[in-house]
C-alpha cells in the first residue's frame, strides 16, 4: 500500500529534488503540494515548485500557503539559494497553475475529509501546518505523523543557535513539536551529512533523462553557495524526509523530548533544545534523526529519477 | 452614514452589552458578529453570544472562530466571568445558530469585498483578527481603523503587567499592534472608570424592556464578581470600544508608541509597553483612550438600550 | 534614638538634597555615604558627592564603589544630569577626599560588625548593595531595613517600562529584592509628586545660607531638565526615601509582592512588576510609597536645611 | 621560564586532579587556589580543596570565594558529585586551614600587584572571576589570559542547553566572556572525550604513590557517577584546562565568537552560542578546543603524579 503524503515546501533547491523524489517515488502516494515562504518569498517559492512540476510533467495540484511566519518578521535565505529562491536551473515558460485553494484550507479540508493515513512531510517552516493546527484543532487527530526537515542537535546554520526552517518560524516550530502528532525531525546533525559530491552529480546526469539533469543544475549550483565544512559537496536536506517514509531502515534515530525556544528577543530564539541525554525525563515527542545509510540513500534517489521524464 | 463595523468578542459579560449598543445605535451599521475564545471556551463564548442576539430578537450573522491563542496554552477568565462566561442571566432555548462558515474567514471575506469602509471592535483576544492578517495579509489595507478594548497604560489586570485580552494572546496582539492600521486602545486605565453602580444598574432596569432588564441582570454579577477598587460598581470595559466609534468627542485621547511584550518566559508576558512620555521617540501606532466623559457615555447607553424589545 | 542609616547616592540633583536632609537631621545618624555610578559615570559621582561635602562642611566619611552595575553594559542619565551628573550648582575647590576603602567593603564591614541596626538608604542603582550582598551574605540578616528610591507601579521614565535606577541595575535590584530583607520603595509614582515649585525653591533660598542656596541652585537646573508633565516644578525623588525613615507617617504605603523584570533581552528589562492588586497571592516583600503630605514634607526639608551652614 | 596561574575551582572529583597537576607541574607556578561554590556549596568545596591538598603536602595558599551565584539561585551538581562533593576518597582528619583572605580579594589584589604574566584557570562557575571583574575593572588588564573548563558547542549536561560550570552562574560566564580578555575554553565537547577508563585507573594506581592512589579512588567514583555514552570510563573535563596552559600542542582549537545566553526565563538560559560556523561576523572572542591528542595527555598526568608524595 502507497503511502499518502502531503509534501510542504519552499522550493529551494533541495525542495525540488525532495519534490521529484515524491512524486515518482512507486510506494508514495502525493496527494498535493503546499507551498510556503522560507528559502525566498512566497511568490517565488510558489513560482519554483510550479516551475518544476511543468519542466517535468508532474500533474500534482499545488496550492500557494503563508507568506509570513505566524509571529515573527520575515526572514528568507536568499544568501543560499539565490534571487529566484532556485538560482542555477533554468525553465521555460511555465504553464501549470496553483490551484485557488489556499494551502491551509487545503490541509484542513484533506485532512478532514481522510481516514487519518495522511502523512504531513514540511522541509520548510512550518507556518502552513501550524496555522492549520490553529485554525482546525481537530486535524491534529487526522495526521497519521510528520516527517520534517529542520532543527538541530548541534549548532544552527542560520544561528549558532538555529536551523534555518525553525528561525524562521519558531513559534510555528513550537505549535507543530508541542501538539502531540508523532513527528520524525530530520536535523542538520543528519541532513548535512546527505551530500552530493561531484561524483554523486555526475551519476544522476548520466541517466540521461530531464530530472537527471535538473538534479545536476540544482546540485551544481548548491554545490558552490553551501558547501558544507570546506568539502566539495551540497547537502540535499529536505530529500531525508520524503525518503525515510518508504526507507525507515536507512535512517539511525533516536526518541527525544525537543522544545523550541520561542523567546524572541534572545539569541536562542529557534533552536530545537533537543533533550538527547534525557536531562529532563520528559516524554519523548520526536524520533530524531541521527545518521543515514548514504550508499540505499543514493541507489534510492537515482531509482526515482529514472522513473522521470 | 452609518459606520460599517464587525463586532469580535468573547461574551463575556460586558461584551454582551457591547454588543447590544453595537445592534441597536441608529449610527452604526453592525455586519457581523465573530467570536473567539476568551473569557471563556469557544463553545461557552459562541452560544453565550447566540444567546444574547437569540433572546433579544437580533439578526445580525454570528460567526464561531479561534477555539485556541495563536501561539500560547489557553487561559480563560473563569473568575470572572463564571462556568458559563455569563454567569447571571438565564436564557430560554436558542434558536438562534452560528453560520457555517470560520469567523476568520468571514473577516478576510468581508474585507477583501469591502471598500476599505469598515471598522473592526474587537472586545477580546486578538486571535481572529491576527489570524486574519496573516491568512491574507491584504487585509491590512482594507481595514478602516481597528478599535479595541484591552491592555493597560498602568497595572494589568490578568498579571500585574497585562491585561487580560492581551494576555490571553500576547503574539495576536503584536501582529495587530504592529500591523500598522489606526488602532484605538481602551484600556483598563480608562474601562475600570466606566462604572455601572446601583443608580445605572436602576436606570436601565427602569427603561422596562428585555435589554434594561438583561444590562442589569449582567451587571448585578459583575457587581460582585469585578468589584474594581472595592467600589459597589462593575465596570463596562467592551462598552467603551462601540461608543468610541459614534460618539468619540466623549473620550480623551493620547497617540503614543506602544509595544506588547512577548517574552512567554518572562513576568511581562503580555503587557502593552505605552510610551506616554515619548521616551523612545518612535512614530505613534496606537491612539489611546485615557478618560471618558460619564454622563453622556451613561445616555447613549440608556438610549440605545430604549430602541431594544 | 537616632536612626544610623547610610546613604548609597549616586550624585545628582536630588542625590545631594537627599544627602543635605540626611546629614543634618536631628534624628539621622549619617556613617557613611556610599556612592556608586548612575546618574553619571563613577568618578562624576563621586566627585559630585565630595563637593557637596565639601561645601557644606559635612564630614561624614565617602566611599567609592561600583563603577559598572553586575552584569548589563553601564547606562547614565547624562540627559537628566548633565554632562558632570550635578549640572548647575557651581563649586570650588574640593578638599574632602574619599576613603580608601571600597563602598562595597566599607558595607560589609560595618554591617558585620553592627548590631543590626543600620537602615540603609540608596536611593541610586543598587550595585553596592547587591554586590555586598553576594559578596557576602551574611550581611543580609544585619541590615534593619532598606529604604530605597526606585521603580514604578506605572510608567517608568528611563523606558515605558522601567525607572532609571532599577534600569541601570535591574540584576541588583532583583537581588535585593528577592533578599528578604524587609524594603520601602519611593517609586515615580510617589517621588514625581513631590515637586519643588517656584515657591518652594525661593522659599528655600529666603533661609539665606549655603545649604538653601545650593538647593535653589540645583532645583533651578531640575526645573528646567526634568519637568514632569509639563509642570513648572521639579521631583526631588530622593530626599523621600531619607525623610521617611523619620517621618513615615507623612506617606501612604501598601504592601505588595514586587519582582524585577530581569529579560536583558526584552522591553520590559527592569520594570518593578508590582502586584498591587494581589493577583499573585504571593507574599508582600515590599512597602511601596503610594502618596505623601506635602506640606510636612516641605517643612521638614526646610527645618534640615536651616540647620545647616 | 614557569607559567604563573591561579586555579579556580568548586572541587569535585575533576577538579581535584586538575589541582594535582596544577601543583607539581614543573612547568606551573601555581600562585594559589580559589575556591568557588558549584559542584557542591562553598564549605564542601572548600573542605575538599583543603583535603586533597592536606592529603597530599601541597603548601599552596587556598581561599574561599563566592557561596552564590551574582544573580541566579543556586544550582549544585550534587547527582553527579555526591553529598560531600568529592565522594569516593576517604581523607583523614585536614589540618590544612584556608586563608582569612576572600577570594575575590585576594585575585584582586594578586592580578594589582602583577606584572600582568598570570593566568586565571576557573574550572567550576565563574563567580569569583567576574565578581572580582567587576569589584575591581582593572584587573581586566591585568590578566594574561583565561583557560576555562565550561560550556559547549554541542549539548549541554545541565540542560540539553547548558553545561554545568555555565549554568551554575550564566551572567558570571557573560561577565567573563565579553571581558575581552584573551579566552580558551575546555567545553564538553572536548572533555567529554577526555576519559579515565579503567586501563588508566590501573596506570595511574600503578604508580604506587598516594596522587596515584587518590586518582583511583576519584576516577573509580566518577566512572560509575558520570559515565558518558555508556562507555566504562569517567571524564576527567578540569584537568585538560590545566594541562593547556604547558602543552597546547596536544589540542585542536578553533577561534569564534562565543554568547553566553542569560535569558533568565527561557530554556536556553546559560548556553554557550558557539559561532564555529562564523554565522554572525563577529570578532571572536575565544578560543575553543575542539580535540585533544589522548596518548601525550595521560602521559603528561602519569608524569605530574609521579612527582607527588
Amino acid at each position: 500500500m502507497k503511502r499518502k503524503m502531503i509534501l510542504d515546501c519552499d522550493t529551494g533547491h533541495d525542495d525540488a529534488i525532495a519534490l521529484m523524489v515524491a512524486a515518482r517515488h512507486p510506494d508514495i502516494e502525493l496527494l498535493g503540494v503546499t507551498v510556503v515562504a522560507g528559502n525566498q518569498t512566497l511568490p517565488k517559492t510558489l513560482k519554483n515548485t510550479l516551475n518544476v512540476c511543468d519542466h517535468l510533467g508532474l500533474d500534482v495540484p499545488v496550492y500557494g500557503g503563508m507568506s509570513l511566519p505566524l509571529v515573527r518578521e520575515q526572514y528568507v535565505a536568499d544568501d543560499v539559494h539565490g534571487e529566484s529562491g532556485l538560482d542555477g536551473p533554468v525553465f521555460g515558460e511555465c504553464h501549470k497553475k496553483a490551484e485557488p485553494l489556499h494551502a491551509v484550507e487545503y490541509l484542513i479540508n484533506t485532512l478532514m475529509n481522510s481516514d487519518g493515513d495522511i502523512t504531513l512531510v514540511p522541509v520548510g517552516p512550518l507556518s502552513n501546518i501550524a496555522m492549520a493546527m490553529r485554525l482546525e484543532p481537530k486535524i491534529i487527530g487526522k495526521i497519521q505523523e510528520i516527517v520534517l526537515m529542520g532543527g538541530a542537535i548541534g549548532l544552527g546554520n542560520a544561528t549558532p543557535a538555529a536551523e534555518f526552517n525553525i528561525y524562521a518560524d519558531p513559534e510555528a516550530a513550537h505549535i507543530v513539536f508541542s501538539s502531540g502528532v508523532p513527528i520524525t525531525m530530520m536535523g542538520l546533525d543528519l541532513t548535512n551529512t546527505a551530500l552530493a559530491d561531484m561524483k554523486v552529480i555526475e551519476r544522476m546526469e548520466a541517466i540521461g533523462n530531464k530530472a537527471g539533469k535538473l538534479f545536476g543544475d540544482i546540485m551544481r549550483f548548491t554545490f558552490r553557495s553551501q558547501a558544507v565544512n570546506g568539502l566539495e559537496a551540497g547537502p540535499v536536506h529536505d530529500v531525508t524526509a520524503v525518503t525515510y517514509l518508504v526507507a525507515p531502515e536507512m535512517y539511525k534515530t533516536q526518541d527525544m523530548f525537543v522544545e523550541v525556544d520561542t523567546n524572541r528577543y534572545g539569541p536562542g530564539y529557534g533552536r530545537t533544545l533537543c533533550d538527547a541525554n534525557d536531562r529532563f525525563h520528559k516524554k519523548p515527542n520526536v524520533t530524531v534523526g541521527l545518521a543515514i545509510d548514504h550508499e540505499p540513500f543514493w541507489d534510492l534517489v537515482e531509482n526515482v529519477l529514472r522513473r522521470h521524464i
